[in-house]
């Protein structure tokens, strides 16, 4: 589908720290629509960075940091969850007051903690911001401008956060095809925690229990077909972000975990009774619950 | 891909126990090859019975087990695998001597040892078979053709199995596209029990417990976007299908059970204490297993 252009940009010139899959997408996304006069990129990858100039996911590329950041009336922020707190701190001092700052991490309480009162020490305005969109892939390579379409971004404003510049953020967004809807952090990452943290960790796991399984000469994920595949595609994603956001959204994730393990040991009990119907029932809430996600999606919800 | 066309159907009769979406798709990739004569049809839902004849995926319907199979040169039962055993002994009084028998269920040790001896007593052939194939769908709307084409099917001869049949089923899969290998029951239910079995309790118990996961009055499963969908469509799976295999398996899905569990456990203890350089590890092992995977499905192997 193609995207709207708008009549006039939403900002002037927006720096990309962090030109990977999540951020590129964003400024294709953006680039597309009209929504944005320049795009200043930077990378701490000085390789990934040059693809992200030839590729067009950046109208340049920055030298420092500091010279990405210094003009711009937006910053997004697309980075690993534990770089976002460092990184912000070192850019906070080269932009001028009012800039409006966001990220796209995928834990929010400890990123907006950290961000918001160090950006209004510096007259600035942070919005904590979490597309749920992503493939497996990483890199400048891996953007393309409809990421977005139809998708879901969470912003997390607190009740400091200045109103102008939520809504500005809102727009860009929406710009880029997103339905943008508002989150308190702790609920943010809470369910993330749910529907995105816990099942990236089972993937992992599972993972790497069936590759230990040594009974036999050869490599059994050999004998592996379409449904193991699309089932543990998400392991493929990028160990330096997932580490990130287990240990940036560790109580959570741990909580889920327990509430998983909780169900597995009901599973796993009624197979060592070998109670087929408690089987049957477990298997068709399951079934129930999966299906009505594909109807909603269906439904365009 | 079109199916080559055989010179001469490798059997005049076949009967298909069973007009779901494994055998359904079986005989509509061999009526395709020009591989058998005729097909008959026999379920015990005489609905779905009388959709597979409109749909063409058998030629008629059969009025009892008994009139499906007693002139068939080949039999295939493709059923939960609780329903194999009780059903072979039902039709092995009513088959001609030399008859052979195969099935497709996703266990095999149990099977086999049930019917191979009651089938050899008949003067009958049985053959057990698993085609590694198949899709979250269910019923004789959901067969189709090509299903099995590239797709491994994994044949379980013992000692007692005579060779011919042996070679008829073989020739079978083949004509529906699949590359058949030869492993012991034992072996076979346990890599199984590793690559989809294991995968598919982990799923059902996962959508389990982030649906009962109740902390905000909506329902979380509304923010899930494709990887959630991706990852848990194995829960949508037939219930029924899925006891059977997980009581016929159970000493094997329970061994890899405890597999992932230490697996999950280790993980959890990486983000309890907060280990970074182990939690990346730990994703990195996954990623590299899993990368490796794709790039053998890449290279057609």
């Amino acid at each position: 589908m193609a995207l709207a252009t708008l009549q006039k940009p939403l900002c002037r010139r927006l720096a990309l720290v962090g030109v990977g899959l999540i951020g590129g997408s964003l400024t294709l996304a953006l680039k597309q629509a009209g929504a944005v006069g320049e795009v200043i990129g930077w990378d701490r990858d000085a390789v990934n960075l040059q693809l992200a100039v030839e590729l067009g996911v950046v109208d340049r590329a920055a030298v420092s940091l500091a010279t990405a950041v210094a003009d711009a009336d937006l910053v997004v922020l697309a980075l690993p969850v534990q770089a976002l707190a460092p990184v912000a701190a070192e850019l906070l001092p080269h932009l001028a007051p009012g800039t409006v700052l966001t990220d796209t991490g995928s834990v929010k309480e400890s990123v907006v903690t950290a961000i918001e009162p160090l950006a209004l020490r510096f007259g600035c305005h942070f919005v904590g911001g979490h597309p749920i969109s992503g493939t497996e892939r990483s890199g400048a390579v891996a953007a393309f401008a409809s990421l977005y379409q139809g998708k879901r971004c969470i912003l997390t404003p607190t009740s400091a956060t200045d109103g102008a510049a939520v809504a500005l953020v809102t727009a860009l967004w929406q710009a880029a095809g997103s339905a943008v809807v508002q989150m308190d952090v702790r609920k943010h990452d809470r369910i993330l925690a749910a529907i995105s943290h816990l099942p990236h960790m089972i993937a992992y796991a599972l993972v790497n229990a069936v590759s230990a399984y040594d009974q036999y000469p050869e490599n059994i994920l050999e004998y592996t077909a379409g449904g193991f595949r699309d089932f543990t595609r998400i392991a493929s994603s990028d160990p330096v972000m997932w580490r990130d956001i287990a240990l940036e959204n560790r109580a959570a994730v741990l909580e889920m975990i327990a509430q998983f393990e909780r169900f597995l040991a009901e599973l796993k009990g009624d197979i060592e009774r070998a109670d087929g119907a408690a089987l049957q029932a477990f298997f068709r809430q399951s079934k129930i619950s999966r299906d009505a996600i594909v109807q909603s999606a269906v439904r365009g919800e």
